[in-house]
């Protein structure tokens, strides 16, 4: 495997955008991180989209990333639409690193893209829906509601009772990334919530209150990467140290996560201890800590404390969603991957602002997709470090 | 780049087929394969899953493959939904080539499957829309009509004034084809047609009558890829001599497919006149003859030639769609371009019956989909080559 650099990062905004198109916000998102990366639209090899509810949503299917990138002139070369729910972004980026790793090309780039908003507001939650397992959804479900959320409730309550993790704790992690969410430009959201607001705010399925939920978002991020001899002299450097892709295992034992980010420290040679600044999937604020003991930060039943003690904030030991994470940066699904990368870019080559973590030389994105028994389906960690 | 073989495949039978799941489907062509490539199911390091309408028809999006492969028992393992239109399933192949090829894997499954028949027959035809650009889409087609078969129309109408091909040409495809699917029991169709019969069919849009229309399917097909230190002694080898993807033009100035064959003769070492079958995307007859010039078979303009002359009938010079192709063979869409794998490799390895082709030692595949300007806008062409 060679050594792959991520060149160049660019996104849209994360928020409800009902008056732009697909086109328009991959447009947006590619040309920046293309200028970020000093190339042109003919330099790029090889194209990885990924996207998942797009089909649902405006009826373009099968070739949105053929069709999306054609307008930007970009034609001719491989272009692979991918599709891992939640993880779509993510399974894009590790196809454009695998590209590049092994010599299929030097150039590559990964785009991950989302409208979610529709006049029909069931029709986006019906979309959503297709992220779990068809067979599970109960018959009685009223049409239009996503049967995701009871999935993610019924297993924050689990976490409570094993963990000793309360409400007040998720929504804690709320006021942390809501407070990460004013600092991050490109987020939806970001304000200075308390604890009692967030409890006190409606209901949406016991345990979790309205901001306890990732909201409905439109977006798109996406990554220029490169193999060595393709870094731009200058630049600072933020390498791929590890892209690991990961399906639950069949007998449901280990958690899809746990495995990925055991791949990927093995990979990058290094351990949870060493990484400076984290983004992991909070669909729901319970995920955040839950996702802490499975990526090593905290040992099993430890998230809770380590969420209390103050590490993951920023200023923190280990600052977690410094970007606002899917609440409040907000969850265009198939774009969310990427915007992890495009944080923990930031992050590593210091131009994170008001957010920044000093000195972080090493990150971690966990990005997760899918849902079935008590677990994510795929899930994709990816370690970056920072080099000259 | 290593060698990379097709050690086993195996496919369903196509047709319309309501009572049966797409889980049923695909455990039917994975266990076929794997079984086929004396593999057991936890050898398998990497899975690529291809299908392009089954959220549009089933509801369930972004992680099928995941789903439909972990009652087999696969799981852990890196999964990817890949989404081409009609070339998923080829897109899928080139995927798992590309893992063994660059040494990512030694082990890998591509998997096709494909669910287009709905009780609502509307709904069937709405979800094959998915694959034109949804801009090109007239606002008065009537609701639940497919917009692709007017472009076929459309651009084989051009066809015919450059060519001199004839709607008797286009006839002479289906009973070529028909005659084909006969001899092959994976097939959906196969009759034996006179050309007045197909030109007496029901009109769907002219020039094309129902039968020079690929059908309606139900169907999934499988392959198990290994590197060659994972080859099973004693087995004809089947190897992959070349497996490239690409994206129509931008300026529309070439045709996707001439592109992507000219690179995969380049790749194998060979030229057009060294294949002893192909299988190229008759989605409509139209295609057959268009596509043979664009992989050069045929000069430009001589395509109608070349089939008049029996070159491409079973017997002749170059036999192409000797499984019946999607006219006959049917179109399940996201299996087809692995269907048209199973038949190289039976073809390579003397199996394929009444309809083998005598001592073939290359076989060809082309496998297009979506639908932009006046072409398609992803195409696959891979090479396979008898070894032992």
């Amino acid at each position: 495997m060679r050594e792959v650099y991520v060149a160049g990062v660019g996104m849209t905004r994360f928020a409800k955008q009902p008056e732009r198109s697909m086109k328009d916000l991959t447009a947006e998102a590619v040309t920046a991180a293309l200028k970020d990366a000093d190339r042109e639209v003919a330099e790029i090899q090889s194209g990885y989209f990924g996207n998942a509810v797009a089909g649902s949503i405006t009826g373009q299917e099968m070739i949105a990333g053929q069709l999306l990138l054609r307008p930007l002139g970009i034609g001719e070369i491989p272009i692979m639409n991918v599709e891992n729910a939640c993880a779509s972004a993510s399974s894009a980026f590790h196809l454009a690193w695998q590209a590049v790793a092994t010599g299929v090309c030097d150039i590559a780039l990964a785009v991950g893209a989302e409208k979610m908003t529709h006049p029909d507001k069931a029709r986006s939650f019906a979309a959503i829906g297709g992220s779990v397992d068809m067979d599970l959804v109960p018959a009685d479900l009223p049409a239009g509601r996503s049967f995701l959320m009871d999935l993610y409730a019924e297993s924050a309550l689990r976490y409570m009772a094993q963990s000793g993790a309360t409400r007040e704790d998720f929504a804690a992690v709320v006021v942390k990334n809501q407070h990460n969410g004013m600092l991050n430009p490109s987020a939806q959201f970001g304000a200075q919530w308390s604890v009692e607001q967030v409890l006190a705010a409606r209901e949406i399925v016991w345990p979790f209150t309205l901001p306890m939920c990732s909201p409905i978002s439109d977006g798109a991020a996406a990554a220029v990467l490169v193999s060595s001899e393709f870094r731009r002299a200058g630049q600072t450097s933020v390498a791929v140290l590890a892209s690991i892709l990961r399906t639950a295992p069949v007998d449901g034992q280990a958690r899809v996560s746990a495995l990925a980010a055991a791949a990927a420290y093995d990979a990058a040679g290094i351990g949870p201890s060493d990484v400076d600044c984290v983004e992991v999937h909070d669909a729901a604020a319970s995920a955040e800590p839950m996702l802490c003991e499975q990526i090593g930060l905290a040992e099993p039943g430890g998230g809770p404390d380590l969420l209390r003690s103050g590490a993951t904030a920023l200023g923190g030991r280990i600052p977690v969603n410094t970007s606002g994470g899917l609440l409040a940066r907000g969850h265009p699904i198939g774009a969310t991957g990427l915007a992890q990368v495009v944080e923990s870019v930031l992050q590593l080559r210091g131009t994170a602002g008001s957010r920044q973590v000093p000195g972080a030389r090493l990150a971690l994105t966990q990005n997760a997709g899918g849902w079935h028994l008590d677990d994510n389906v795929v899930s994709v960690i990816n370690i970056y470090g920072r080099s000259r």
